[in-house]
């Protein structure tokens, strides 16, 4: 249950979402939840079937749902709406922004900063950070506590960078990027040759760039690029524990769900679905609006819009059909082999 | 080779573990190690056949083993017990507890606590850690250097929080739960709705809740809940890199081998086992004590008790039929095109 | 494009890389690119047919190639080298060294020191850093900012810890290592045995010890060992996101990928390649110079050079037969199918 400060009254919710109410005008609304948990001052939402029930038994003081399931909810405050989900979206956003009020730009004492770096506003940094030299931060933007922001990084207006973010030299980073506590951007990127047996480092003087509106799971990795640039497009949306190598240039509004892995130099397009724990080789291009599913292996270049599953990935209708077959395939082996033993009579 | 400061006789030793001993008086023993490392000091326990050779050949001062073992070691001490790893886990764990002993708890002075900040007792808090406010530890917490807890956190009684974890706003932990460097819990759930051909985000207002005696390794991330709660029940175990998706629900007793991933809504049962890198897509339930084997997909319910493998995973010991069948695929398609032709002719 | 402080004359760069130089003496070049963003000041290397025309139009000011590709660059300024991309990263390895002239060996005075550590010349200490008792740095040890090394850690001659490491006690770490943001070495190995329906923690005592020249990357973790150590030999290189279970033993010059995770007590040789995501299953041997494909899962011990491929991991070349003949699964099934219901009528 999410619990705001500022109670809010059903003519206000429905100033904000746009939808048609009911209202009991004395009602003051103070929190969201699942249905589950609802209570006289909560507000849910309801297009699903199989919360209905639920819903009627619960103590929810309103409902935002959509014409068809309203007639569920005949003696309760209902809040009828073309698209619950995304008017429900609206009303937490605008809740959570009233609660936030004006944001203080407070720089903690214990905060180290470079008399060299640049900040173009009112920033926010928590304690214990370090932001070394020639490195700009534009306005508004909050850094959390424990983060390393190292030598000439550029980060733009209105970013978030939440606790224990560690940021290498020389990494841009554009507006209004969240990036989550535990990621490391611009590490060196992977590669040695083996020269007279050993393992010998390449150098990575590259570095990483991340264009606008572009959120960074927790713990994710992004590596510089041994020369030029490894590029994350703007609004692509990174999940957990993801590994982008060195020199990938990622389109925009792309999706990386948790634990997926790009090798070095690869491409990906605009509005490209990875799903969890996909990997993808390095050197390759992934066409945009491909949709891969979860834990395929993509081993060469995707065709903008196609569909892949499976490792080596292929045709998504297709492996399907493989993993159905495959099945029979233990039976089908025994044909087989009984009609060779047959043969060689 | 681990080095005690405390040095145990023989005695001493017999009376934690519960066995039989045979015992020179006069010697102390102040280590455990591996057999191979061995000397005249050494705890060392025996109970598999390919060890005794070792273990004969080696300084150890004192061997844990069973009846059957025994015979091996005839002029060496020796301790019989049932079950000789637990009771050389029971040593260990005494020991450790014997070196430990008297906790000091102790606040760093450089350690910011906000005022609104509430202790239940004696805790210790490491350098450069952050408490922010309405956030209260239980009796005996411990939290290592580095840290970040949130606003509005709870932490139970006894639970050690390792050196670097960061917790966000609203985690409720259990008590006795130990959370291992570079864990991240509470951080936003992956969500977004493409809105005018832009990503969206979802607001993420639900909150993570672990229960008793969790332990989760190093560098894995909870998710926070879009609304309600992501649940880690009591006693469950989570490895290292494991990533837990908003909104899932872990039963008591599981366990999550290192890089797991769990996408969205799942939830987990009691005793259940997941190897390495397995992934299980959202939505699904995954019944209690199922055991799915390393790096298999999950893509839908899977009942209580199931033994599975594979991606897309499937019955284990069907799958284990396929993976024999597959190595005879070329052969048979060779097989099937020769027919082809010669029914086209 | 990486800009360096100091310039370079041709000759100075002929000298440096051993090629044949074509040179005007008065150019100064000041930075290494990739040749798309190169300028009159801008040293590529050429050694593919897809850059030739993109160099051919680009401003770059001097050209690393070899004798069969210097014929397309006909006045311009070139050297000829007979490995161009080798002599460009000597070149580049020299101008970073170049410009990061003398190193500063500053402890920063927000670094906490135990007292009873021990430092072997000089090193460097970032802001907010916590070394603990016992622990030994080597001459010119450089850690960031943001670590936690814990106690009785001993770190070698020269080696780089950047900022946000974790380092658990008992840890041991060679010469010339470098050890990238995030990672955390020596948390507890994962092992559990349920008692009387609990999970019940198996005592982790051992540590973790890492060899000369190894790199480890962001955010991989590697857990102590139960008993013994946990072992990367000598010149192994990890990339970001690896998992290496407690008591593993990687032998020397070997090479994993990004998000590799390999389970307790495996065994790996020398010069072994695991590609990205590969999995491997815990007490097996890895024989050296062993490469598996990326995702592969390995179940069972891989003889010394085998080229291993799938889940679970066979010979690559009859995997990928296997992989070709998947795709006329269905079919084949179709024709087996027909084939029984005939055989029945």
């Amino acid at each position: 249950m999410k619990l705001f400060k500022h109670a809010l009254a059903i003519d206000e919710i429905v100033a904000v979402t746009g939808g048609e109410g009911h209202s009991k005008q004395t009602l003051k609304l103070d929190n969201v939840c699942e249905v589950s948990e609802a209570n006289a001052r909560s507000v849910v939402f309801c297009e699903q079937d199989r919360l209905v029930e639920t819903l009627r038994q619960s103590q929810a003081g309103l409902i935002l749902t959509n014409d068809a399931f309203a007639a569920h909810f005949e003696n309760r405050n209902v809040i009828v709406c073309e698209k619950p989900y995304f008017s429900f979206m609206k009303l937490v956003s605008y809740w959570l922004s009233l609660d936030a009020g004006e944001v203080e730009y407070r720089i903690h004492p214990t905060a180290i900063i470079d008399p060299e770096a640049r900040f173009e506003g009112e920033v926010a940094i928590g304690a214990y950070s370090v932001i070394e030299a020639c490195t700009t931060l534009g306005k508004g933007v909050r850094i959390g506590s424990g983060c390393n922001i190292g030598k000439k990084v550029s980060i733009g207006a209105g970013s978030i960078i939440h606790n224990q973010v560690c940021i290498y030299d020389d990494t841009v980073l554009g507006k209004n990027c969240e990036i989550h506590s535990g990621v490391v951007l611009g590490a060196d990127g992977f590669g040695y040759l083996v020269l007279d047996g050993r393992q010998t480092k390449i150098p990575q003087v590259g570095n990483v760039v991340v264009h606008d509106d572009v959120e960074i799971g927790a713990n994710s990795t992004v590596d510089r690029a041994t020369l030029g640039s490894t590029v994350i497009g703007k609004g692509t949306k990174i999940d957990n524990l993801v590994q982008v190598g060195h020199n990938c240039v990622i389109g925009e509004n792309s999706v990386l769900c948790a634990q997926v892995g790009l090798a070095g130099s690869t491409i990906v397009g605009d509005y490209v679905y990875l799903a969890g724990q996909v990997g993808a080789a390095g050197h390759i291009t992934i066409g945009s609006r491909a949709m891969v599913g979860a834990q395929s292996g993509i081993a060469g270049n995707v065709p903008a819009g196609a569909r892949l599953f499976g490792t080596p990935a292929g045709d998504a209708n297709q492996m399907k059909r493989v993993f159905v077959a495959q099945k029979h395939l233990p039976d089908m082996l025994r044909d087989y082999q009984k009609r060779l033993k047959e043969r060689d009579q």
